[in-house]
């Protein structure tokens, strides 16, 4: 792995439990991540999933959070977690836990100050999966993507974007219509601007009505979750689903909230999905 | 649950993870909780497990971590878990890591100054058990512990100390021997005293070779746990299990380190250890 450089190294469930770091050419700033790589993955090339966290989130939530390793190594995935934004003294920052270090968005900003640093869709659509496949034995073909919240928004998102890219995608309480709610229109606002043109392209519901995703997308939502009348409104992407005749299987999970606790509960389902989906 | 003030609670694995706060009696302090209440004990009483957790610990890092919840829930288990000493502005404290606040080492101190709020083994071995049976439905007769490093020390000693009331014990990267150790040296130092006959009623080597324990004792330890040679030192275990005729399953488990993601590897492993002798 000449790239990354190895911040930690733990065994888990027989494979390797690995935080990396590295200089990053989209963000312009140094990145971490956090890598799991299954004993199958030391004997052939296996299927990789990218996790995208959530607001506030680094590359440590998932990772220790979770328990998605147990299920990881059992079906034999490589799982990937980045940070969630570019950090450091000379990146733009916002008070708010809801724009700027922690609050990516993924999505390349064109807007200042965020311009410079704040390229979070290009680093996780082309730098890192082209440094994953290179340091790591990813089976070709076979890269998947799922998140949490705003990290749900940026697999949906991604996921459709890029469909000769990642093969399968699922969210845990997405943001679904980020151009509807006040946490996606305060961030595209700032990171793209004023002209809600560009803020379709970032748009699950959107891109659900103009492209689809030629796989199942698959969604769990908790009814307990307090976030979800405001800003994560789970209906709107039903409704686009049906009208676009998209193959989802969107669950509405009864007395779970927006916790780790609920993705720990319904994590091996994800990975289950991904696995099947990429072989 | 009159006794207990809820901080948190989230819908896992279909039960309760709740989050508990009470006024300790044992402490003089106000200590928090963590437990997980499975689907089953809606239905009828169920077993119960206390985790003991180790050094800077508080009753988070075991809850967030270690995904036992999923086990638990399968199983029918009652998990909880303590924090690790008593905390607060009147409480003496220490600037070091492994004394004080977070280091309380499951025992009553008898040495100024912590003599006043350093109850940790009448909480775990008397208050805890008696406020849990009052607020959970858990079965008569079925109480386990478990614990980490410094919580498998206590796990280990409260067991042996109080079969009567602990049925069946675990521990992960026990702290085997504290007589014989810098950690437990010190820590029994400062809240015992110099009178090394007080410690031998707190180290686990003593007591298997004096009382032992009714049921199996399971112990996992990761070889590549960076504090094994000077303070876990598991061989003295095995040597005093061997001498004393005590029935224990004390495993190395290669590549493994002190971490989280060494316990979450084995905890269905002891969950289900403790669910088979609790019945």
């Amino acid at each position: 792995m000449p790239v990354f450089e190895e911040l930690s190294k733990s065994t888990s469930f027989g494979g390797r439990q690995l935080t990396l770091s590295h200089d990053s050419t989209s963000t312009g700033t140094r990145m971490k991540l956090s890598v799991y790589v299954p004993p199958a993955a030391e004997r052939a090339p296996v299927p990789c999933v990218f996790w995208l966290s959530g607001l506030t989130c680094t590359e440590e939530n998932f990772t220790v959070k979770a328990g998605a390793q147990r299920m990881a190594s059992e079906l034999g995935l490589i799982v990937v977690a980045p940070d969630t934004s570019p950090r450091g003294e000379g990146v733009a920052n916002d008070d708010a836990y809801d724009l700027g270090q922690g609050a990516g968005f993924y999505v390349d900003a064109t807007a200042a100050p965020w311009t410079p640093h704040f390229k979070m869709y290009s680093y996780v659509t082309e730098e890192l999966p082209a440094l994953i496949r290179e340091a790591f034995p990813v089976r070709p073909g076979a890269l998947g993507v799922m998140g949490h919240s705003m990290g749900g928004h940026g697999a949906l998102t991604v996921a459709m974007r890029n469909p000769e890219l990642f093969k399968s995608v699922s969210a845990f309480s997405p943001i679904v219509a980020p151009s509807q709610v006040p946490w996606g229109q305060k961030a595209f606002t700032a990171y793209l601007g004023e002209d809600q043109a560009a803020w379709k392209a970032h748009d699950a519901c959107e891109l659900v009505r103009e492209r689809g995703f030629p796989t199942q997308i698959l969604v769990d939502q908790g009814d307990a979750d307090g976030f979800l009348e405001e800003q994560l409104q789970t209906w709107r992407l039903v409704d686009a689903c049906k009208e676009a005749g998209q193959s989802a299987k969107i669950r509405m999970q009864p007395g779970y909230d927006h916790s780790y606790f609920f993705i720990a509960t319904f994590i091996d389902d994800h990975l289950r999905h991904h696995a099947r989906i990429l072989g």
